[in-house]
């Protein structure tokens, strides 16, 4: 669509129908929206395969609040991250459809409709129970977008046999997400195992010497398993996004 | 064919033709083989969809011939990382077919076949030209297993004009893949721009409070954009495996 | 002033008016006051060009109160940085003509004469609505001194269209302040787009391997655009004081 | 000159005489120009106040050779950094014209004319004698562009005096660029001393717990003067380039 | 008393007056009491000239009143660091003749004879006003144990002319105790000033990069002026320590 | 057991009693139990000498009360680690025989045999009275395990007569864990005088720079006493657990 | 000895054959002997069951002849570690039955005689071709000291069935040392498959985030294993002398 | 003589001898001489009881050279450390009675009057024989001005029997410094047998999770033994500096 937009602006400035300094003002204004303190881009999913999302920590209710409502107009999907029950009591006051997880601390609104890669499964694997909450922001993620989620929950390399018992499920996915806090080994297993492309989490489950997730983070940047890709500590979301970008169809 | 194989050894377990411990015996041997001092997984590439490859720093020449005698007799391709002439030259003299790229620093022997998904591009990205070793390595080993590579190089964020471009290139990418030393901001950017998954490789191009490359990795851990995964500081074949795993059909 | 007493001192001293011990007790007391907890600087005005400001954390509400009375008194213009309403509530119980601000967390009073330079932009920039807290610090510093600010806030490089679109924003600024947390990749981008000098302020945004700020610091102090300087994390105060040098004529 | 070639193009486009695919090739095209390895950014100079400067750490001297050629061809200042006595030979083999300064590792060549800034002193200090080699890149570096430089090397803080003995200097410069390693506490008492904006460089002179330089930029990051702001460890250059911004007109 | 003591025990094994097992029982007694949870060691002061002191974080209020109570009895004099008012009203309703400093956060009890060194000052000196707990820490140590203070506070390096004021004080002192945080700078510009030995204690005072006093700790480490020794972060206790072994005589 | 388990199943493959799909499938269920958000492996213990243990943290008090649940009905020993009265109060309620000890942090319910290698002492050490608590962690852990522990409490090297003193419990000791914060130095010293194995526990007992351990961890890793091994800050449950291993026979 | 020499003082002492003052003199002599710039511990082998070794870097040649000299004089074993092949030619030109293994890096004379725990495997296990230097020095190191060895390398858990074959090797050794470098993962592994205590030795295999085995150390810190401990950054000597402290009877 | 000289001038300025433009000339060029790249603090001897001393290393020899010439010819005594033989065989062509010692790489040139506080003792104590250099440093930089050395070399924790029967020595200095690499430790148990200070200082011996001496600083700045400070990893001058202003009189 913006696309399009763009196209057809230019295509107006060479038809001499607006002027230069119209066709200029025109692009500044088609991609995003200005609330002043936060610029929506209603048009990023459509260039990027990601809708706009908003990351809760360091806004105030009332922003997020006044976030929503614009991308909830301009019809976009729309997903809070790291968020909480007081604001999604706060939301649903005003509006409908809206849902809410508190395992994976996610409030969304979707249109739904199941994504036609919906047959690809994200294979999500956790080493412990304390990686569930990572793991499920993941998940959830992946499902509110239209992903197919196989869970594989609690199979850390310290009993190698549960993750064994599961190789099926792990090569049936069509990518894998790894959520592992402490010494961050089963990664660089389970990418060992499989063909598909292996996506990390480190998290910051641990204590003492992991660093709030450090030696995770470290542990699998040095994967001796290639095809092992790593993001941030904690960060589901961000695996959920780049393992919906690899099962697209472009 | 590896697994073939372990159902035939199931299978002539349980039709009585062989015992359970010949059965435990087989399957050890099965994949791989041992030198002594390394132990060969022929099947990894059946396995994992990623080909045993020799990563040549911390073995001697002596090491590294031995291994490449063996996977080449196998049949395997070979492929071998961070090398340089001196161990090529000793390798020419023994072995036909084999070929070296100084500027990624690899060997590598292979049956050549195209992918049947070469018509799928793989962009790889650099900041600076001096990014452009670890991005050979990473472009040379996906040439080498029939992939497609767009290089678009030395396109840094401190001139955005030269990145925007050639947006359409790395629109047409099914995966890209940025290397960028310094502060590594191109990762954003550029994930910013795409709907294709990005994998951010770091160098440890710059000085000072660069530390190595760890600034780039920290800042493409923490990118705003969705969908950046990250590899190794300077892994460049790591991102190209990650790369494989991606546009590889199941 | 300043500088003019202390000429009258020497002099006086080769004239014999006074007495070279008397010379140099005079010259001790010129610059400050003893408060016992508390050393005030009203001359660090004249001498550096940057007025005597409260750093609220670590003291106690007493002691700020104590240190902005005499400031008052003094005549000097008075900046209370990092502080909340509490304070506040206790300071214009007492005193008129005190403001706050509760975003950029600032108490002030000021003569409020215009600064002669405040026809030279200062553009704050900040990624995204999280930077806003310590954006304000560094603007309302800069209005509060006579200075001239430009606001361009939530353009981050994720969505480079929209930093693309405040370009003439930027072009016009004397200097530019950017504030970005996460990867910290504002700086570079901004600074290759303008003649001005770039002064870069890390935030704290963030997390897991944000470490506090420290991934943006290292991006911004590895800025491959030159002409990029920085400041400590979160630290929009004293982005303000340098700005304000860097506009002030001599 | 970028900016008129710009407004051409848009103009002609908007008059029919271009179509809109000419309009957005020529714009591409307009602002550097591709070696295969290195994109040369010509006009840089003309948007961001700073020429295109060569880097010469990872670079092959055949690279440098030949950047150094269209640079030069193009009628551009040109400035090599970090840089040797054997690259300086080969290029003045082939190029008149051409100067090379080796403390501060820097070969250059310039259209010589006097900046009209040439009246605004910067001041370059530093703590010991072995912080000079940084000091002389950030020194020769703004003299190559037309600047006018105060050297006061050698005044750190353990000898107060020295420091104190030239206060007028430092009153003087628009401009100080503070060079130290060690502990670099020079920064912070320079900065409480001088009206002018105060742009620190850390080096990585010491040992033990200075971390290659990290103590002192930790230090100088943690500055107590407001109005210090930071470079990366030993970047003399970038602190010349942001010096170089401050005085510039606009 | 415990030399004595220990040659007294040798004696009389040698006289035979107790056997080789009764001496060694009794030379393991000699030092120290074992309350289970903690062992006093009663003589630690005429071994090492500093008193059993307790540290009260860890520890549980009971466990402070049953080692208060011990040491109380033996009649050595009492110190508690890092310690609140509830624990002292808990202590005062037991015992008699117990202080508390607030600032300081210590609690003692002491026989208060004048040290023989109290001529010798001790001078501490903090950078600003929220170095003031920690310096009051080793003042009141100091104190406590018999030494004079000459206390110089708030005249930190961004107003050098501030500590000139006070050269003398510091030229008087025997020993000088520098506090600071932030970039830790003082203690250089101090060392540079005097005869006497310096010991610098960083403090956290700071945010961001000082990394709760990692700045400070390693700008003192690095201080160019000779004769700087540096403790603990915060650790005002143990810079009055080695004070204290300074002055002494033996 | 579970051995034996497997063995049958092998033997009845063979007899094709059963089919190779039935014996996948019963190996995979023989070591595990599922849970949904937790997998218990009930035959760890069998496998590595090691019990399934509960850590708290990260888990909910529910989660932990259906493991407990779980692990109880199968019979087996039940430890739970860092968790508190509150999730005790609740277990109690449901369950008999459960034990609680504060100061060790764990709940626990086993058959209390006699390990018949109590006869060799566990001798656990510490420096200070605040490490007493990871003392008793891996204390208690032991004797629910049936070991032996010899407590040498509060011995630090800053007072080495005291650790002189106990030199026959630690000789007597078949293994020793020695718990300390602050500089770690205790197992450097015990390392010096004995014959056992020695597992270094650091704490975070301490302030500034000791990182919260890491000083200690570094210290111990460093050891220049051959044969200490370490274990991760706080981690008295993993020493106790290689303890138990080292005496275990075979 | 040692022992019963401590005994004999004592005793003498207690029946009036030497005087306090010899009694002291020979309790201080006893135990080691004075080279100036080295004291040999002769009797250390005695205390904790671990031979005087020589660790090579930081000494001179020449040192290490005569340390060498004084150790082989009195009888001892004598190991020398991380050496190469020039001070062993020295060495060998001097003293006959002197040994050296060039891929251990070590240098060594014993009496030979077998350990009487010789029957007691300790299993090395490296996870890749590169780590075998440091595995070969624990090897070595064990052998050299009579105990028996069985090396399983190259068993990498990205291949996880190469270390699965090897399971039996695993569970019949009394202690197993576990050598890795980049992501550290296997000691994890293998603690998770086998009772015998596991000693972690992490390698500084690896690159970029690998920091020279920090990952590594912290991965096996971090282990979610039971049961393993862990010794210095390619420590194979520290690792070698716990496993024979935990093999040895008492 | 500098006290003198600047009384003198305020002295002649209050008579009206100077104006105040000289006396301020004088007071300046009173404390040092300006070679250009380095400035000579010939005064500073008087002012902090340290003499001029170069650190060698970051200048060329004939920098050394030149500021040696300078100070020799002002009289001062001379000092250069961290140097070698080469820079010592340059000098001694020209210049008389100048000394080198190898082991501790110091060339210095004295007056060599005897300091009255010779007979004050100065211990320095060793771990390790590799730590022999670095105490060096300490030890002939005490010597040459005067001071008494105790050597109490390479008695680390491990054989703490070493260390027990050297007390005498220690407890006889007025001064103690301790230098160890590794672990550190020994700084804290010397601190717990003595009165006198103990100065740290931390080598870089050691390796792997050594990090170069920052286990051992941050062992000793962490040390349960008050009293003791630290200096910079290596820096046996900054220690000797502190011991002697320690042993002064005032």
């Amino acid at each position: 669509m913006r696309q399009n937009n763009i196209k057809a602006i230019i295509d107006r400035l060479s038809l001499g129908k607006i002027s230069p300094e119209q066709a200029l003002q025109k692009l500044s204004n088609l991609s995003f929206e200005d609330l002043g303190f936060a610029k929506l881009d209603h048009h990023r999913s459509i260039r990027t395969g990601v809708p706009e999302v908003i990351f809760a920590p360091g806004k105030t209710d009332e922003q997020i609040l006044k976030i929503f409502e614009r991308m909830s107009k301009s019809g976009s999907d729309v997903l809070i991250t790291r968020t909480n029950k007081t604001i999604y009591d706060k939301i649903r006051r005003k509006f409908k459809g809206v849902n809410f997880n508190d395992v994976a601390r996610i409030i969304y609104k979707t249109k739904a409709a199941k994504s036609p890669h919906a047959k690809k499964t994200i294979a999500v694997v956790t080493a412990g129970t304390s990686d569930i909450s990572v793991a499920e922001e993941a998940s959830v993620t992946i499902e509110v977008f239209g992903g197919k989620i196989e869970r594989v929950y609690d199979v850390g390399v310290a009993g190698i046999h549960r993750l064994m018992a599961h190789q099926d499920k792990l090569k049936n996915a069509r990518v894998i997400i790894v959520v592992a806090g402490m010494e961050g080994a089963l990664a660089s297993v389970v990418g060992g195992l499989v063909r598909a492309p292996v996506i990390a989490v480190p998290t910051s489950v641990g204590y003492g010497a992991s660093f709030q997730g450090l030696a995770a983070l470290l542990a699998m940047l040095n994967s001796c398993a290639p095809g092992v890709t790593v993001v941030n500590i904690d960060n589901g979301f961000g695996a959920a996004m780049a393992a919906l970008k690899i099962i697209g169809e472009r």
